[in-house]
């Protein structure tokens, strides 16, 4: 049974779990609220992988008050030895007495084992309060986890009737310094950052977060994170003096043809390079995921022209679309947004559930998600 | 000086002024409230042209008690003999001591005279309160007042990624109910919806209001208003038996070039037929404009293609865009929202101010002011 004040609790977890958002890559952000009576007597969030899990950082802040506690986490507590000792011990040995997760692990082989050890301990157990947003912090470990593919955001630039002529991955398009910074806080979420090699060859496009710790409002001891930025470069074409080789972070060039000669180049610039198969004279784009998935890469932003955007798009692998409507008029003979050749009747349209509506900045922001057809 | 319940009672005025805003045409919408101490003693709006002023509403409603009373009133008061006598006079024969008018008379011929004839009865009189949001309620009367112009609010709709193929004037395309009711309330509002003869051939649009004075919110003995349907027409292409000739209100079709068979076959479906000088192949839309004008038909949907509403833009012509964005992706190759074979350059881009971003049901609604170059 939830009462209203675990609906407090559990809120006060997840807001701390977001704090971790552009850090705990690649674990899932997590928050972790200790209640004894009517006081919360310890609290704690998932900073970064290799670090504590927020359970620990919670007991930790409670020290002995911790016994007879419940804890409310956003999270089923892990029951594995990984980089942490499970959290599950921790639990127990602290004397919880009552834990509320607000979902499940979202490993369907592990799924519910971490609680039935709690209950099995004597620990009142509870899962699913405010489930929905608890999968809002992590939907990249989740869709990870559960269908093993990255979840891909998408981001778009256009003009509002439409034009993308300079929307080129970079966002050059987008006017306000506003929507600007609200970029480079997607981008600083992402695990990985994917484009193609023509907006890479057109800008020298740097696809880095370009705000410091503070704008970010990090916690001490964080620092900005530098995604791993994905090219799709099927002839090897990026040249080793590209502006972002020489950028902290890693840079991974995904090529289909081999040609060792670039590849040395490329390698010696910084670059790692990864051969995949070839499709329709591109990349197979269920290899290149496959790939980011491997490396642990679930949270991708996309950042392309409009040919890659519409065969990501065609391929159902876009979860989600963020797009910036630039408040001006650019009259007709635009370039489009998705190149979609194969879409030409009113019933084949994508229909979008529209999932945010703000402006930021000079910017609309529009937020959808893909209503595929099964 | 103004004090705060000043404002209050001002925006009180301003709300019982748009209980008239589908019914005043061709008079502007005006709210009056009468307050005596602490106490509203009468209020009225001005529901039609022929019925009563705001004025005369709010004194009939006070009898006696509007004396000693101040006048809230969101437009300066007339001050001439028009279908209803002067309400400056009523004023002063209720006793009013004090007027507050939230904007002086736009007509600059006359702008100032009412208050200063309440001033030389010995009534307090001010301006100027709430000024802003007293314009909101009359644009095109304003418009009209002091440009000699109408006030021209463009409807658009198109596909999330700005594709436009079925926008044809009519609303097919917008998908949701709420948004199709949306446009109906702002058609409600107008004066005249104007169109081109292409929309009207292609659909035999009907560009009417199709709600009822209850859907309207109507109060008791008003009825939903018929704008003027005018569609340009060069040619007089329109077919007698278009649905639109059927239905109640006036249909005024412009053309340019004579064609008396056609002239009297319209003008025998109902038609009134006007020609005006052509221009570049189709009107001359500035005398499109003065003939709107010299009917009063001041505050104008524009519902058509983007051929007329490109060269409406170009000739900065539209005050108002209201462009509705369907949650749909249909890829490229789409038809622009507005043709405009000048605009070429990025510096040549036309900035928008938004006004209004929304969610009408499924679809987006987003309000912009043109920022024309002088």
């Amino acid at each position: 049974m939830s009462s209203g004040s675990d609906h407090v609790y559990m809120a006060r977890a997840i807001r701390l779990a977001e704090r971790g958002r552009y850090t705990t890559h690649p674990n899932p952000r997590v928050g972790c609220v200790l209640v004894k009576g009517d006081e919360i007597v310890g609290e704690g969030y998932h900073r970064r992988a290799g670090e504590p899990h927020a359970e620990r950082n919670a007991i930790a802040v409670a020290g002995a008050r911790a016994e007879g506690s419940t804890a409310y986490i956003t999270l089923e507590p892990c029951c594995h030895h990984g980089r942490t000792p499970p959290c599950t011990e921790g639990l127990i040995e602290a004397g919880v007495t009552r834990v509320v997760a607000a979902m499940e692990d979202p490993n369907p082989q592990v799924a519910g084992k971490g609680m039935a050890q709690l209950q099995q301990a004597g620990i009142t157990v509870e899962a699913g309060l405010m489930q929905l947003q608890a999968e809002a912090l992590n939907p990249g470990f989740i869709k990870r986890m559960r269908h093993g593919k990255p979840y891909v955001r998408c981001k778009l630039a256009m003009s509002l009737d439409g034009r993308t002529a300079m929307a080129s991955g970079e966002s050059k398009w987008i006017t306000s310094s506003a929507a600007r910074h609200d970029v480079h806080l997607l981008r600083a979420r992402s695990s990985a950052i994917l484009t193609g090699i023509s907006t890479v060859l057109a800008d020298d496009a740097s696809m880095n977060v370009r705000l410091t710790s503070q704008e970010l409002g990090l916690d001490e001891g964080l620092q900005t994170p530098h995604p791993v930025r994905v090219v799709l470069d099927p002839q090897l074409e990026m040249s080793p003096a590209a502006k972002m080789l020489a950028l902290p972070g890693k840079t991974l060039v995904l090529g289909s043809d081999d040609h060792p000669q670039r590849t040395a180049a490329l390698e010696a610039a910084g670059a790692e390079v990864v051969l995949v198969p070839p499709r329709d004279d591109v990349l197979d784009l269920t290899a290149v995921m496959a790939q980011l998935t491997a490396r642990e890469l679930h949270e991708v932003m996309l950042e392309s022209g409009a040919v890659l955007a519409g065969a990501m798009l065609e391929q159902q692998l876009i979860d989600e679309l963020v797009i910036y409507v630039a408040p001006h008029i650019m009259g007709d003979g635009a370039r489009g947004l998705f190149h979609l050749p194969g879409l030409e009747k009113m019933e084949d349209r994508l229909e979008l559930d529209v999932t945010d509506l703000r402006q930021v900045g000079e910017e609309i922001r529009i937020t959808a998600r893909p209503l595929y057809r099964q």
